[in-house]
């Protein structure tokens, strides 16, 4: 086969964690370790920071069923990074430092598994090794619970975060309705640009019980409308409960989190606290009712427990994916998911798509899933993010705790 | 049979809800459909606040799986309160009121499913009726996240609450290691005056990965040692994962949650926020790292997805215990727990004891079970918590969304 390649390859973690990082690692890696091409399967301390400093761990030492515990443990388990890398025309040391390390240990394959940020690394490496001539493929896995990359359907991590969301809201809004005496809740949820975890809560209320109210960073916010809506909610129910991503900002751009409040007029002088605690206090001045802010904070990423097995399936096929695209052949793509349906139920493809397609844009929740009052989402939204989160896994146990792997990390020479 | 007393029951849910205090009202409504001496299931609305407003739910036109799916929903399906009754020496219109809606619906049992408070109310009750000549037998079912029910090895509810917390700070510890830059992480625990739940935590770093410091109540916080710790453990580590229980005090007995900060000397001027911010805050000034601070809040008590198997089966004996002591002939009693060993294994019997015993009193975690440096629990109270965590229940799903039990509320006549 002519376009055989033979030699080691790199696989990182970056960005923030999810529930199902581990899960694309642990398909890239089986599948790494299955191919013949690879000679070697490195894994990279903390993303591209463990490559420059030549912290490298090989796979190849771990234990079959740790490795294969990967897929239900949270967070990055080989590091992660947030680290910018320069551009290669103006500034060339960290590539030339990275080809100094692929050289060392014959990488031919480089598997990066990250958000936008990382698919834009990805691509810059992929071109400065093309640049120099030295044959390697680059690859970059998706992933990022805030789903907002584009030219895929959806991303691996949202759906779990997603599940997590949903399940989290149904029970604080058991919770939150149990006294005679009324509460007003508000629940922060992460997403800074794009309102898909947030919009998620819905499926709280339409399987169950969840939010009476949503408001999403695609919107502008407006306090007067948001003080309306819920004290008509909570006029009617002696109750309501409200999603807000953490991303929620003003006309002029300004975040809602960074709005200065009093306890006289709700724009006095500023405060601790997050988004949750600020508008719990300006809502709190205005109503008069008990409030209670919650932020779901890390628990919402990290919540392996309530993974959808559907998102686990989905990360893990599209770190394999990867390698069985690059050992063929494939460079400077990313693997990309397509709805389908068979019939009548969902299913997921893959394809591959350009990275400098994916790198440094936003895929935000379309306008028309959004209701006219802006403060909900349609049911197209459910139809969209429903199938995501179905299937529970089983998830590896000792004591009634979750069990994690345990890599042994040994470093690469 | 001499004792034998034929009526209506009520049910009544009091207090904080938990992720398994409906399991207990199953167990209750269930033995008492079940009882021939019973003849009327009546559930109370938001507690004895519904009794006084003749507000009762006739449970015996529930349909039956609905009944059972009340097992895995959290919070109080049938409203909960946090109503201080009167001392009937000095106050007796509640009471007279009660005796009116006892003797309308010829209710001859009383359960009421709470905490200290609830037990006191019971106990209050059970007194004035006997004193009226009333013949009601009154019992109290135990209920608390918090574990301080003297008299009972252990409080349905605590279980489920810590098991939650254990998981989620395993998850915690996982995501906040993944970057190289190092990160101090606060989780706030509920718990005012005893540690039960924070202590919890430590079933995290035993059994995988968990909080490396941990403060309860039961000890005086000194926040010079706090600071030195966790400074002690950054150093090494790079990274420090501490709990601590929301109800830390200083010496002087005023609450940490309380204290005034600045960003200059840690005591300035009052800020918003609960405990984690605030500890927050005072950790950033002084190591200069990354801190975040993350409050479990409501989660952790209506958690139900992560419920313990061995906690919800004990919360539903409780319930049917309750029951069948009355119709037995007992009255102003509460269940209680005993721990057994059996073949080597934990088993959890049940007992009665007094109200009396039970009211206004608190149980805290004990000083030998605490470190010296007052920053962690020893193994002792981790084989006393890893029995009460056990089995993962199989819970009702639909659309992988929890399905709650669908009460119909049909109001007695």
């Amino acid at each position: 086969m002519e376009n055989k390649l033979i030699g080691a390859c790199i696989i990182g973690q970056s960005g923030g964690p999810t529930s199902v990082i581990n899960a694309s690692a642990y398909g890239a890696i089986r599948a790494a370790l299955d191919a013949e091409e690879i000679t070697q399967v490195l894994g990279a301390d903390h993303g591209i920071t463990g490559v420059l400093a030549d912290k490298l761990y090989d796979m190849g030492l771990e234990d079959t069923t740790e490795l294969e515990l990967l897929k239900n443990t949270p967070a990055s388990e080989l590091g992660s990074c947030r680290y910018k890398i320069a551009d290669p025309d103006k500034d060339d040391t960290d590539y030339q430092k990275i080809l100094e390390v692929f050289k060392k240990h014959n990488v031919r394959y480089f598997f990066y598994n990250g958000g936008n940020d990382s698919m834009d690394t990805c691509d810059k490496i992929s071109r400065f090794m093309a640049k120099s001539g030295w044959d390697c493929r680059v690859m970059g896995i998706p992933k990022t619970i805030d789903n907002d990359l584009v030219g895929t359907d959806h991303c691996p991590g949202f759906a779990s975060a997603a599940k997590y969301i949903a399940t989290s809201c149904m029970e604080v809004a058991k919770d939150s309705r149990v006294y005679p005496t009324g509460q007003i809740t508000i629940v922060e949820i992460m997403g800074r640009h794009a309102g898909w975890l947030a919009a998620s809560a819905a499926l709280a209320t339409k399987f169950g019980a969840g939010p009476d109210l949503i408001y999403l960073p695609e919107c502008d916010f407006d306090m007067d409308s948001f003080l309306a809506d819920v004290q008509g909610v909570y006029n009617v129910k002696k109750n309501c409960l409200v999603a807000v991503s953490e991303g929620l900002h003003f006309a002029d751009g300004s975040f809602v989190s960074e709005a200065k409040t009093s306890a006289t007029d709700g724009f006095g002088h500023a405060q601790l606290g997050g988004l949750a605690t600020r508008l719990a206090e300006i809502v709190k001045e205005r109503t008069g009712a008990k409030v209670r802010p919650i932020e779901l904070s890390l628990l919402q990423r990290c919540g392996a427990h309530l993974a959808s097995a559907t998102d686990l399936a989905e990360a893990e096929l599209a770190g394999r994916m990867a390698v069985e695209a690059a050992v063929s052949g494939e460079t400077g793509k990313m693997v990309a998911f397509e709805r389908a349906e068979e019939d009548g139920k969902y299913v997921c493809k893959t394809k591959l798509i350009p990275l400098t397609s994916v790198a440094n844009a936003e895929k935000k929740v379309p306008m028309e899933w959004i209701t006219e009052e802006k403060n909900f989402v349609t049911d197209d939204f459910i139809a969209y993010a429903l199938p995501l989160i179905q299937g529970e896994p089983k998830r590896p146990v000792e004591n009634s705790l979750p069990r994690y792997a345990k890599l042994k990390k040994i470093i690469a020479k």
